[in-house]
């Protein structure tokens, strides 16, 4: 009998000894990971099984594992905050694993019950609850993932895979205060396209993205900005984030138009604005409006937004040999305002209007 | 000091028993594995080292893998068969080795010495030479690969990695005779844009591939047409295979644009047909082309191209409701004369005008 998610229990199998933790004032992003981490496997006939807490260990593939050739894996990223009064909060980590089953869906992975999903992440941060840093702009980064793992070399879904969730302490973004970052806008490589995979989070996506980044910062750039497949005119991401301008008082972000991440930060910035009665719109955007708007002194701010950085304003644009200084390359003010209000709301500090926060009891 | 290729010695770790040889007529793909597989690591500052030839085993990464959380990976693929002499023999190995590294480039992978990893392929072959299967279709597939190892949730290129081979013995992938498969075009999904990663062997082309693969194959076709990720009007591949088409006597195949794969059994059908004087061009060519010279009564025949088929006649196309049957659903003589001339060049039963077979000593 298959068994059904209701009659999963959580197995738990903890470490004997704790791994030494890390100094609050040396982390650095995604290299250091707790002590356990979360399994579950999925067997065809039988669905997703086996769900346990275990020691963080490394896990064995047979060569031929599927995730090692045809790239059928899906992630997300997450964080966890340790409030003033020492409890456990996530930022609506409910559209995380709703983001995950739709990428699941592009890449024919079968769903998860996204409930017993957040239960298990609950779970595995009660374990791992003195593992949260406390230090300002820290947190504990959470990496859901699904690997394919049937040993076979047919081009088809997988049959079997594993969801793991592993947590790593990050340290503050910006060490020194939030501050604007340089871009190139990319004109040969494309992240990606109309009827592709742009809108699932999945490995292809970011192996895509490297040799673009890497020539940028070659170039003394912190990332590109990309632009879409088909025409390379209308602005779709930058790095691996959101963007968003300010324009003549107005906001705006490329729609999601399928090619585009559904971030979270950005959905949560869209609602933030409209709360606070801020104009702004998701419609497509061209480099060439960015820059009339620039050449008009409209262009007023510029962005990235993503889980990592929360925003990451915008200094500087360069394109085809010429460049755009955004604000005197300096932090906008509504790019402040806002970092600020969602870290707030994050750990705990601002009140939180919209219901965003889960305690993690 | 960095170790150089040159000093590079494999080390061979064999198997204490060996595994019961599959039955020759129940091959199938890429599930059955040899004894034995090649490995060789990369480690940055030092570079590729310690190849060896070890048991068949499951490998062990850390859960933060980068090649388990952004797909950088690179494959390659191809076949080594038994001579009627008795002798391995390969098809344009230094091909794949090649294509490897273009791949390599691609992915922000460092290279691997193209000969040395061909030393080291003949070197496991020689090792496994009694799991190349006899039989007439039957092969021994080759599986070169590369996977990203460094356990770092950033978004950059890898530090670490593993070169693998692994070898699996195949069935005739034609069990009764080459026969035409039914092809629908794809109007939806894109598999590679010009700027993306379609002409790299590399993870995230198959994953995307998968959704329009499943959902053709529940409407009863083999596989799916890909057009370009731009207009969606010109014919890039067919399935993950390269693809032609024989319209009015000559033949043509979309031209090298960046995301079509450079096929090596393209290459050589290329090659074949101008040795022939039969006259082909590699140029972009549109759907709209194709129907017209069907509807003109000049598309004689259309199939696709790679390692695995070798050869698939298409039979039949299905777009927007409407369908095109090809040569009354039945292989061409010419697909089946390039069919024939290719597996026998392979195999050793005719000559070899081009040089392309390398035995293995």
């Amino acid at each position: 009998m298959a068994k059904t998610i209701e009659n999963l229990e959580i197995e738990y199998q903890l470490a004997p000894t704790k791994k030494q933790k890390p100094n609050p004032n040396e982390l650095g992003f995604g290299r250091i990971f707790t002590d356990h981490m979360f399994m579950m496997d999925y067997t065809e006939g039988i669905g997703w099984h086996d769900p346990r807490i275990l020691p963080y260990q490394p896990i064995t593939l047979d060569p031929s594992a599927k995730v090692l050739h045809y790239g059928q894996t899906v992630f997300e990223g997450l964080k966890a905050y340790l409030s003033q009064d020492d409890k456990i909060l996530l930022f609506r980590p409910e559209k995380n694993m709703q983001r995950m089953n739709r990428s699941n869906d592009r890449m024919c992975i079968p769903p998860i019950d996204e409930k017993f999903a957040l239960e298990a992440l609950k779970s595995l941060l009660r374990v791992e609850k003195d593992w949260i840093p406390k230090a300002e702009g820290t947190s504990l980064y959470i990496r859901p993932f699904i690997i394919s793992t049937e040993p076979f070399l047919g081009i088809s879904p997988s049959i079997s895979y594993h969801f793991m969730i592993t947590l790593s302490p990050v340290g503050a973004y910006y060490k020194e205060g939030i501050n604007p970052v340089k871009i190139a806008v990319e004109g040969e490589f494309v992240r990606a396209v109309k009827g592709g995979t742009g809108d699932a989070k999945t490995g292809g996506n970011y192996a895509a993205s490297l040799k673009a980044q890497i020539a940028a910062k070659n170039r003394g750039y912190s990332e590109v900005l990309w632009l879409d497949g088909r025409e390379k005119k209308y602005i779709e991401e930058v790095g691996s984030m959101n963007v968003f301008f300010k324009i003549g008082g107005e906001v705006v972000t490329p729609a999601l138009n399928g090619s585009i991440l559904d971030g979270i930060t950005r959905n949560s910035i869209i609602e933030l604005l409209k709360y606070w009665n801020v104009p702004v719109v998701e419609r497509q955007i061209s480099l060439e409006e960015v820059i009339q708007a620039y050449n008009d002194g409209k262009l007023e701010e510029a962005f990235g937004t993503g889980t990592a950085a929360v925003i990451s304003p915008i200094g500087e644009f360069a394109w085809e040999g010429k460049k755009m200084i955004i604000n005197d390359g300096k932090t906008g003010d509504l790019s402040k305002k806002l970092y600020d209000t969602l870290t707030g709301i994050q750990t705990g500090e601002l009140p939180d209007p919209f219901g965003w926060r889960v305690v993690v009891d």
